[in-house]
């Protein structure tokens, strides 16, 4: 809309679009609640007070608030692409989400982030990116691309692109390696978003002395005070992997709340759908006993703020016209949403209509040349090293076990455990595959495989019989990416993700059907974890210790390098 | 200083510059006080807490605070360049100024805010520049240069301009006129800052709208809470003639705080040398009550963040190291200041070496064609429009006297304190000039004459007969501009303002001397005004009701047009 428009109607000379009248409007910027009348006209807010409207709404004393914004969020963690994303989130009041679109950045590079551009047009959501920092996340893996700084500039003059996603390679820049100091000299005058879990002290202020200006990492409140005092805005995270948002509530004072906002990270479709998204943390925080104006501010404000999005984040004149309405501010429950003037949801679902929610096809991202492929393991020992699983953490221990061995082969051993474990590189035919151990997962028998494993998402298969193994891992090809479970030759579940090997085209209520079936199949398999799926996409992700196994073999990333499998 | 090098001092590598140690750190982020060390390389904040240094200052528990922001000041009223403002106002803490050359840019166009920047140039204080957006202020005036939006656009590359200057023509703005758009479509990206006094209701609301996102002429709590609400920030502002500290301190909460800043706006000699400068507002608000934590952010923190500063308005790594120690947090008063890391005052008095005071030389900017000035008045009514002065007030009475004749001529009628005012075009020899009368200013004989006369800067003279205006006249055209005080064919007082008839090129404390028996010399001569040069300044400025004298004649302000001088 033309300037010059948008002030005919601010000062009153026409009738508005829509007068949302008898409000209790949230002044984020003022911190109060005033009653009254928005005037709306086409994607901004002509004014507060009474307006001439074409139509009005009566609220009748809803409270009314700017749409929530998810300050840093991964949307392939739902499985769903960003369209079918934003039908979840945008009836819970998300209008706003700052993506890091890192995951199908690692398969399928500049082209992935460009898919994600694409599926998110014209959906009831703001979708911004960050461009990804660290793709691949270290050298001791084959991904699907290699992200350099000079890939990355061009995104600088992208308006949708706010700055550097999460630099999560910490030592290099407290060491300054020139590869990603270099990546930060690109967007020093956008956002750069961190990602530092446990540094402290001087590598901490190195690292804020970079340039890095926020965290999502942190798990104490010691750890967030010190990063917050040091300059860093907190991302408070409520993902389905790291639940940090009650332990971090005490950090939020009235003097320093401004420089802390509220994402999610990752989210599965079943907390999505059961919990929800930043409304859920809005009323557990509330609930909690955070003032509904600061967990709002959290929730909205401090992200635009930080995010240099001064077009929303408050209801004011000219601002973006996304709202919220919601009847209890103890625990806000958006019943009307509203993205650039237009009602989106209502009562919990969409309303507005937007394009087929069929995404573009991408080309195909599981490329196993399975003549290479052999997931039997010669015995050169008899003690191997073996991830072992904490449920419910992403660390894994270090362990050193007998492994059986027959005709020179070393078996799984499922009466201990101690399961195969073979990621096989899928994005270039290469046949790189690493092989290894795994306890705890719990599978008697049979097999399970994923392609989406952290963060470069090759074929991940664990299983207790070479035949399972190969199965599930034929399956998920044959399907273009998924997560399969297998017995013998019978494939007992799987959750087809096409795009990427990282999401479904399906609804995400589906998604989600599939994925419960895929667990309790895991389940009836013997495994006790909650989700033996989510434990295994992080049993590749080298960057996160003590033991891991990529495409390259095991990773001991206590001491950061390859090392053997067998120890004797 | 490269991002690498900086980071060896953060990790603690190699030793400091300078360890600041035994602080009491104000933690304007966090909003806590912790004890602690702070350790500066170069410009720069290497990191918190005890570092290796090649020289350590003990602070013995001093508070260590960002340094100040001034948040909206005009340099040129203080009546000396930026390296002299500079030297006057660094020792008080104010180590940033956001200033509108706007007086100098009426005068000298870009010219002269090329002037400002190259005096700025290598002193102990970062000035930053908004492009001044109102040159000339109206169409009925004739001021020395026309900025237009073309004008401007090259200084959005410019990294010492943050964007545009207090749009005072908010009319203009509000009505949505092309030329004042324009100038707001070019620097839509960056700040742009407003001026509106007494603007409310929609019409505030369009003005906002339009993408203004300040203003510093709110008088009242109820003013700024309604501009605040609709999502300004607000810069409270204690200038010579405008005292809105103390009136506007209620408004500042714990929840908004944040969207609140301090500025001077105009401070002359005397009120800098007596009082201080953001200091004097620190203290006063904090004497007032305020949270000394909150009242440092509105003098720090808060503009840093509105004028987007991310390198300053905290302690914390990377930032710069502007900072201000003092011993009384309850009456702020540095004893030390550091600028980009180097002492530059202490004990109120600057330590930094400089370039030489004496700035470039300007190009005369007092071009009068004597030949075409004639102070006569030739009588054609009996009842004239006369400006009524209103003491310590920029509104004016328009007032209806009759006025004395002999010869056809009218005369000054010192007996009733009215005088003769004339405004001569000083700027192209035009030989324009506006005359009428003024009551108020109390000269009983003599004249007075200044080239500092908002915002077109022309020769404004006052007096009781022609003999003593031309006097004053020309002896301020000699000096190249200046303010003059006359009786006869004797100048009793004068203050050159060689600088675009502005600005001084001696110390302040003379200035400030000169200027105090100027004032003196009228009131010898019957004023009783505080400041008589003051209260003639903005006898020209025809944006300030209600009757006002330009060069193109009388302007009623309310009706916003040239009105005759004679009624019948």
């Amino acid at each position: 809309m033309e300037l010059a428009d948008l002030l005919r109607y601010a000062r009153g000379d026409e009738p508005c679009d829509l007068l949302l009248s008898n409000a209790r409007i949230i002044n984020l910027l003022s911190g109060e609640i005033l009653e009254g009348d928005v005037a709306l006209v086409r994607t901004r807010i002509a004014g507060i007070g009474p307006f001439e409207a074409r139509e009005t709404l009566d609220l009748d004393g809803a409270f009314l608030c700017p749409g929530f914004i998810d300050a840093h969020v991964h949307i392939e963690s739902s499985l769903v692409p960003p369209g079918e994303f934003a039908r979840t989130v945008v009836p819970m009041g998300t209008t706003t989400a700052v993506t890091d679109p890192h995951e199908i950045a690692n398969v399928l590079g500049l082209d992935g982030i460009r898919f994600m551009f694409e599926n998110a047009k014209r959906r009831p959501m703001s979708m911004f990116v960050m461009a990804s920092s660290c793709v691949p996340a270290t050298h001791m893996e084959t991904n699907g691309a290699v992200l350099e700084s000079y890939d990355l500039a061009p995104f600088m003059s992208d308006p949708w692109v706010l700055g550097l996603a999460e630099v999560m390679n910490f030592p290099g820049v407290v060491n300054a390696e020139p590869g990603v100091i270099e990546k930060i000299r690109v967007f020093r005058d956008l956002v750069i978003d961190g990602h530092c879990p446990g540094l402290s002290g001087k590598h901490l202020g190195a690292y804020i002395a970079a340039g890095i200006a926020s965290d999502h990492e942190c798990t104490t409140v010691e750890e967030a005070r010190e990063k917050l005092r040091l300059g860093m805005t907190i991302f408070i995270r409520e993902a389905t992997n790291a639940h940090n948002l009650r332990p971090l509530l005490p950090l939020v004072t009235p003097e320093n709340h401004q420089r802390i906002c509220f994402c999610t990270d990752d989210r599965m479709p079943a907390d999505l759908l059961d919990e929800g998204h930043i409304d859920h943390m809005v009323r557990v925080a509330i609930a909690a006993g955070l003032d509904p104006i600061i967990a709002l501010r959290l929730a909205s404000l401090n992200a635009a703020n930080y995010f240099r999005l001064h077009d929303r984040g408050a209801i004011a004149p000219g601002r973006r016209a996304d709202l919220i309405a919601f009847h209890d501010l103890q625990a806000p429950r958006p019943h009307l949403v509203f993205r650039g003037g237009k009602l989106v949801a209502r009562d919990g679902v969409l309303v507005a209509r937007g394009p087929s929610t069929e995404p573009r096809a991408l080309r195909s991202t599981v490329n196993v040349d399975w003549q290479k492929v052999d997931f039997s393991i010669p015995a050169e020992g008899r003690q191997a090293r073996v991830i072992g699983v904490i449920p419910n953490q992403l660390v894994t221990e270090h362990l050193i076990e007998e492994i059986p061995v027959v005709d020179g082969q070393a078996l799984a051993d499922p009466s201990r455990d101690i399961l195969k474990m073979v990621v096989l590189e899928r994005h270039t035919f290469s046949g790189s595959a690493g092989k290894g151990f795994v306890r705890g997962m719990g599978l008697e028998r049979g097999a399970m495989a994923s392609t989406v494993a952290h963060d470069h998402h090759n074929l991940a298969v664990i299983g207790a019989d070479d035949v399972s193994m190969r199965t599930a891992a034929r399956r998920a090809a044959a399907l273009g990416g998924g997560m399969i479970v297998a017995e013998g030759e019978t494939v007992l579940a799987e959750v087809p993700l096409p795009l990427a090997g990282l999401m479904s085209n399906l609804p995400i209520e589906e998604v989600r059907q599939q994925l419960d079936h895929a667990v309790e199949a895991c389940h009836a398999l013997g495994s006790r974890l909650h989700d033996p799926f989510m434990a295994m996409s992080f049993l590749a992700l080298e960057v996160i210790p003590s033991l891991k196994l990529t495409d390259h073999g095991l990773v001991d990333v206590d001491r950061f390098e390859l090392v053997p499998l067998w120890v004797e």
